[in-house]
C-alpha cells in the first residue's frame, strides 16, 4: 500500500507527521511488516526526535543551521544560499525512514516522534508512506 | 521474524552490535532478505563503523558531542543539556538501519561494524531485529 | 534481486549513481515493492542530494570536510588521518539507503540524485542493489 501525504509547511519547519503515519499503518490492516517513509525533495528531510516538548524542535533546527550556515559563498551558485545549504542539510539529515510494524502498530519508543524537516518554505510539500507485510 | 535483544549501556557509550545481529539472522533461516535495526530510544542511535579499534569509537563520540555540544542555553529545558543534546544526535546519526542478507548472511564490509549509540546513560536500552525474507 | 556495481572513485570523490539504480529497478520488472541500496566500505557513504549542479556536490564534500576535519590527534592511530575521519564520515552520513518502487520506476523527487560518497580515495569501489517485490 502506498500513500502520498501533503502538507503545508513554513520557513525552516520542524513538522510532526507521527500521528498521520500510525493512522496509514492502521488503515493498511497489516499487522506484521515493515513501513517506509520517503522524502522527494532536495530541500526537506525526514527524521525522528522526541516529541514532547516543541522547543525541543527548534533547538533541532537552530543546530541544523549553525552546523550547515546559509553562506554566501557556496560553490552552488544557481539557487539561493538558503537552497544550497537546504541541499546539504537533506543530504545530512536523510530522506527515508523505515519503521517495524508489529501487532499492527508502529513500533516507535515512547519519546519518539517522527518529522518532516523543511529547509526552505513556506512551501506545499509531501511525502510517502509504504506498508509492506511480512 | 521480530526479536527484542537487551543492552546495558554506559555514559555516552558506543556498543558493538555487530555478532548480536549477524547471529539472529542465521537463526532466522532466512537465505535472500533484508533485516532492519531499530533503535526505539530518543537519546541513543544507531551507526556503522570501523569495528578494528575501539580508539575510533572514542573518537567518534568526540566528533559527536563537538559537532553537537551539551551547552546549558538550549531552548528545550524540560530535560537535562545531556538529554536535550542527546535528542538532536539521535536525529542526526539515525534510530533505523536496513542490511541485505545474501546466502543467509548478514551482507556487512569486512571492516565495518553496526554499532548502538548511547548519548546518555548508564541506562538499559534495547533494539529491535526484523528479518525479511524477499 | 541482488546486484552488485562497481565502481572506481577520485580522492573525497561523490558519484552519481543514480541512473544505474533506476536501470537496476527497471530491469529487475518488478512493479511495486522497495530497493534497498547498501555501501560496504567503512570510508565511503551514500546519500541523496539534489543532482542539478556538480558544483553543488562539491560544496557537500567541503562541508563535510569542514564538519569533520582531518586532524593528527584522533585516538585512532592506527589507519591514517584521512581514513580515520573517514570512518566518522561514513557513520554520519549513513551506509543504506531504501527508496520506493511505484510503477515499476524508482520514485525520487524531480531533483533528487542519489550519490556515493568516497571519503578516501582513488579507490575500486562497489555497492549492492536490491529490489523486492511487495
Amino acid at each position: 500500500m502506498l500513500k502520498k501525504v501533503s502538507l503545508t509547511t513554513q520557513f525552516n519547519d520542524v513538522v510532526n507527521i507521527t500521528d498521520e503515519i500510525k493512522k496509514i499503518v492502521k488503515e493498511s490492516g497489516i499487522k506484521e511488516g515493515v513501513c517506509h517513509v520517503y522524502n522527494p525533495h532536495s530541500t526537506a528531510g525526514l527524521t525522528s526526535t522526541s516529541f514532547w516538548d516543541p522547543n525541543g524542535w527548534l533547538d533541532l533546527q537552530d543546530e541544523i543551521c549553525r552546523l550547515i550556515p546559509t553562506r554566501i559563498d557556496f560553490k552552488h551558485q544557481h539557487d539561493t544560499p538558503q537552497d544550497a545549504a537546504a541541499h546539504i542539510k537533506s543530504s545530512l539529515l536523510g530522506i527515508s525512514m523505515s519503521f517495524i510494524i508489529d501487532s499492527g502498530e508502529l513500533l516507535v519508543g515512547s519519546s519518539q516522534g517522527i518529522f518532516f524537516l523543511e529547509f526552505d518554505g513556506p512551501r506545499n510539500r509531501h511525502y510517502f508512506v509504504k506498508v509492506i507485510a511480512g
